[in-house]
C-alpha cells in the first residue's frame, strides 16, 4: 500500500440538518464576581456553582483546580469552561480566558478495516470544517478482518494494529491543519466502526470476536477519554464509540441505520453495505434484523485479475453498444487504464449481461473466453486489461451472497419482496455503484429509482450525528438494543440459498420487472 | 519532633451507631452466564447491565475492561464487582474472581496540623477494625497554619509540604498492618481536616487562604482518585474530603458539627474545638454562626515555661488541698514528670484559683512569683517544674479569646448565655480537659454536667460517618451551606471584648453559678 497514490476515498457524507446541536462537549462562558468579603467563595466552588445551574451535579477534576485561581486573576474573571459529558452528567475538561465559545471543536471519525476518514466538526455550527482521508496502516498486517485478529494474538500484534490505527488517525488530524487552532482545542470525538476495528483501537483483545460463541468484549464502550487510547486531541476530550451489537454487526452498521432513518418508518426497508465485509439489514419502526459475513473483497478490486481499488487509472464507468458490441469506458482522473474497480466491473458485467454477452447464469455465450475492456494500446501497461469467465465467477459468488442473505433474511421475518419500499446503499458499494447497472445485475433490488438511496459515508455521518446530538446518540443506542442478528453461519439454509442464487439478475426474474423489459426490449 | 516517643494522640470516637450502610464503594456479587448462541451478549456489557439493574448508569473504565473476560473464564463466571460512588454515579474501579463481598475496607482519616489519625473501616460492618496516629510530617516546615503557608510559597515548598502528609498517611496506613488484606483492597477514604491541610494534600496553593479576602481555591473538592494524590490504598478509590466554608473553618469543624448533631436540634447548643486553630459554632435546627482563628498552643503545652504535648512524663492532673497548699499531680505513663501538658495547666490554674494563689484576675497573691508544680527532686530534669505569672498570662489570653468570641457571636445572633442548652467540646480540647477544672475557669461554660458533650475525636469520626452513609454526607454538605461565618479579624468589638475579658472564670460570675458557690464555699 504506497501512500504516494492519492485514493478514492469515500468521505461524502447525506448531512442531515440537525436541529437544537446538543454537542458531546459544551462550551460556556462565565463572569464570575471577584472575591469579597461579601462573597468569598473558593474560586473553584464558583466556577462549579454557576455550571451547575444548567448542568447538574458538574465535576471538576484535581488536574485543573490549580489553574482556575489564576486564569481568573489573569482573564479578570472572565473565562469559558468546557464542560464534558460522561455519561452521567458533565465534567469540566478545560478552562480558558476570555470567552472562547465560538471555538468549539471535534471529530466525526469513521474507522474502516481498509479507509479511515476524519472529519474536522464545528460544534457550534455542526457544520463539517475539513477532512481528510487514508488507507488504514492496519493493512500491512491483514487486508481482511480476520489476518488482523490473527495477527493480534502474536506477540506484541494488539499492541502494534493498536498504533497502527493510531498513526493512521494522528496523521490525519494532523493533516487537517493549518488552521487556526489547535489539536488540543479539538474537545471531543465520536467514532463509527466495525467491533474488530473498536476492540483493536482500544487495545481490547479481539480473538474472541472470531471464536463461538462469537462475543466481543464489548459492545458499548461508553465514554473513554482520548489520552486513554492515545488519541493526539485535548487529553480529556471525551471519545463515544457508536455501540455495536456482535462481534459481525458493529457501530457502523447502527450509524447506517440511525443516518437511514429506515428505524423510523412504518414502510419496510432494506440496508445493505458491501465493504470489506457484509451487512444487510432489514425492517422498520418496529423491528429490525440484520446478518452479516465477511464479504471479500469483491467490490474492492480483489477478486478479478485486473480489479484494483478506485484509484487514478481505474476503470469506474462501462458502456457496451448492445447493436455494434463497441465499449466506450471512463477512468478515474482520466489516466491511462491500469485496472478495474468496483463500479467499473458492476458496469462492464451488466453491460455484457444486456448485450447477450453473457446469459442469465453470468457465463460467456459463442465461445468466448474474456472480454477486453481496455485494449493494449490504450493501457497504462500496453497489455489488454479483460474480464474473464473466473472473474465474473469470483464477483457472483458474492453478488449471490448478498441476494441469498437478504433472501433468508426476509423468509425469516416473513416479509415479500414487494413489500421493500426503500433501499439503502451504504458506503463506497452505495455511492459509487453505477444504480442502473447494479439493479440489472440484481446487487440492487428494482425499486422505483427515488426509493433506492445512496447513504455515502453513513459511519462518518453517523458520528457526526451522535458528536453533535445528544438524541442522536440515545436513538443510536436503542437500535443498538432493537435489533435481531440473525447468524447466516448457522443457517443450513444459507448454504441452499446461495448455490440457487447465483443467477443475473436473480433466480426470480420477476422481482427485476424493469430489468425484464430491458431485457426484452435488446433481444 | 521525635517519632521514638510515643505520642498520645487523640483517636477515640464518640462513634454513632449508623443505619442503613451506603458507603462510598459497594461490593456487588455476580454470577454472570456464560455466553451462548442464544446470549452472546459482551462480556463487559453483561456485567454493566447486570450493575444497572440495582445502580442506574454505571461507567466501566477501559482500563479494567481487558480483565474482564480472563476473570470471568478463570472464575467460572462468579466475580465481585467493586463500584465507586463518582457524585454523579457509579463507576467500576475493581473486579475480583469468585465472592469477595466480605472483604470490603475504607479508611477514615483525620488530618491535623499537628496530629494524623487513621481508621481502618470495615465497610460492610461500618466499625473500626484498627486506627493509627502520628504526629504530621509537615511540622518540620512550621508547627501552625500560617507558618507551613508561607512555608508553601518557597521553592518546591507546596510539593514538600504535600509529600510530607502524604509520607505520614502512606506509613500509617502499613502501619495498620499486619492484616489479612493489601492496601489495595482499601477502595475508599474520608477525610476530615482543616482547609489548609486539605490544599497541602491536594497540592493546592494555600496562598490565599491567608490574603484578603481569604478566599481558599476550593472549598468542596467533591470526589478524587487516591492515584491523583498518591495516596497509597486502591489506585481508583474514591478520596472524599468533607467540605469546608472558608479559609479558616474546614470540614473537620463541619465534621464536628455533624457528629454533635447540633444541627438538627431545637434547642440553642455551642460547640468549641481549640487545637492549634481555634473554631467556635452557635447554633441549632435553623441557624449556625461560627467563628475561628489561630489558637495558639496555649493547649498544646506551646505557652508555658515547662508546657509540653501530653507526653509520657507530662503532669496532666493537678489537684491542691485549699487547707493547706499540698498539691498531688499524675503523669502520663506515670513516668518522672517532664513538664506540664494541656489538662495539667487547666487544673493547676482552676485549684491555684480556688485556693487563693491567684484571684480573679489570674494574679498571683502575697507577693508570690510562681507555683511550684512538681519539685526539684521529683522531676525528671532536677529543676522545679513550675508555673510562673508570665506563663498565666500567655495562657488567658488564649481563654480570653475563646471567651470573647463567644460573647461575640452570641451577641451577633442575640442569643443570651441561659439559652444555651448543650455544649459540645472536639478533639483533645474536649477529651482530655478535666470538666470541673475547665469550667472553673471558665473553658466550658457552666452548664448540667450532662449537658456538657466530649465528642472525641468528632473529624475522624465524621470521616467514618462520610465514608459510610450517603445521607451523612449530602448532611454535611447541608451543613457547609448552611453556617455563617463571623468574621473576627474584621471585627473592632472583638478587642474590646478581649481585653475585657480575662477574667477568672468570666467578666460575669453570675454565668457560672457552680464556680460561684465554690468560691464561696473555699472563702
Amino acid at each position: 500500500m504506497s501512500n504516494h497514490q492519492k485514493p478514492v476515498i469515500l468521505a461524502e457524507q447525506v448531512q442531515s440538518p440537525l436541529i437544537n446541536l446538543k454537542p458531546l462537549t459544551r462550551k460556556v462562558y462565565l463572569s464570575l464576581n471577584p472575591p469579597s468579603s461579601l462573597d468569598n467563595r473558593a474560586d473553584v466552588d464558583q466556577v462549579r456553582q454557576m455550571l451547575e445551574r444548567s448542568y447538574g451535579c458538574v465535576n471538576v477534576p484535581l488536574a485543573l483546580m490549580p489553574r482556575i485561581p489564576v486564569i481568573c486573576r489573569s482573564a479578570k474573571w472572565q473565562l469559558t469552561a468546557t464542560l464534558a459529558d460522561n455519561g452521567q452528567g458533565w465534567t469540566v475538561i478545560d478552562i480558558e480566558p476570555g470567552d472562547t465559545t465560538r471555538e468549539h471543536f471535534g471529530l466525526a471519525i469513521d474507522i474502516g478495516t481498509t479507509t479511515v476518514v476524519v472529519y474536522l466538526i464545528d460544534l457550534c455550527e455542526g457544520t463539517v470544517l475539513r477532512h481528510a482521508a487514508d488507507y488504514n496502516d492496519q493493512i500491512v498486517m491483514g487486508e481482511d478482518i480476520l489476518t488482523r485478529i490473527r495477527h493480534s494474538g502474536e506477540l506484541g500484534g494488539l499492541a502494534r494494529l493498536q498504533a497502527a490505527v493510531l498513526n493512521t488517525l494522528n496523521r490525519l488530524i494532523k493533516s487537517l491543519y493549518p488552521l487556526p487552532i489547535e489539536t488540543g482545542k479539538i474537545t471531543a470525538a465520536a467514532i463509527g466502526a466495525n467491533t474488530t476495528m473498536i476492540h483493536l483501537l482500544l487495545g481490547l483483545d479481539p480473538a474472541s470476536i472470531c471464536r463461538a460463541p462469537y462475543t466481543p468484549i464489548v459492545n458499548n464502550p461508553g465514554f473513554i477519554s482520548a489520552k486513554e487510547i492515545g488519541l493526539e486531541i485535548h487529553p480529556l476530550a471525551p471519545v463515544y464509540c457508536l455501540p455495536s451489537i456482535g462481534s459481525y454487526l458493529g457501530g457502523d452498521v447502527i450509524g447506517g441505520i440511525l443516518v437511514s432513518g429506515m428505524h423510523q418508518q412504518s414502510d419496510i426497508s432494506l440496508f445493505v453495505d458491501i465493504g470489506t465485509n457484509g451487512e444487510i439489514v432489514l425492517g422498520n419502526e418496529e423491528w429490525l434484523v440484520a446478518c452479516a459475513g465477511a464479504a471479500g473483497p469483491a467490490l474492492e478490486g480483489g477478486v478479478t485479475t485486473y480489479g484494483m481499488r478506485a484509484e487514478p487509472g481505474a476503470v469506474d464507468h462501462v458502456a457496451i453498444d448492445p447493436k455494434t458490441g463497441w465499449i466506450s469506458y471512463s477512468t478515474v482522473g482520466n489516466l491511462p487504464a491500469r485496472g478495474i474497480c468496483g463500479s467499473g466491473l458492476v458496469d462492464t458485467l451488466a453491460e455484457l449481461f444486456l448485450s447477450g454477452f453473457i446469459n442469465r447464469n453470468a457465463r460467456f455465450q459463442n465461445g468466448l473466453q474474456e472480454f477486453v475492456v481496455v485494449p493494449a494500446h490504450e493501457a497504462a501497461s500496453g497489455e489488454d486489461i479483460v474480464v474473464s469467465q473466473v472473474d465474473i465467477n469470483n464477483f457472483m459468488a458474492t453478488k449471490g451472497a448478498v441476494n441469498s442473505a437478504t433472501d433468508l433474511l426476509m423468509e425469516n421475518v416473513g416479509c415479500a419482496w414487494q413489500e421493500i419500499s426503500h433501499f439503502y446503499a451504504a458506503g463506497a458499494f452505495g455511492q459509487y455503484l453505477p444504480i442502473e447497472s447494479a439493479v440489472t445485475i440484481g446487487l440492487y433490488p428494482d425499486l422505483p429509482r427515488s426509493a433506492i438511496v445512496r447513504l455515502g459515508n453513513s459511519s462518518g455521518e453517523a458520528a457526526r450525528q451522535v458528536l453533535l446530538s445528544r438524541s442522536k446518540r440515545l436513538e443510536a443506542e436503542a437500535i443498538a438494543g432493537k435489533v435481531t442478528y440473525f447468524e447466516l453461519n448457522a443457517n443450513s439454509a444459507f448454504m441452499d440459498k446461495f448455490s440457487g442464487s447465483k443467477f443475473l439478475p436473480h433466480t426470480d426474474l420477476d422481482r427485476y420487472p424493469s430489468v425484464k423489459r430491458r431485457l426484452q426490449s435488446n433481444a
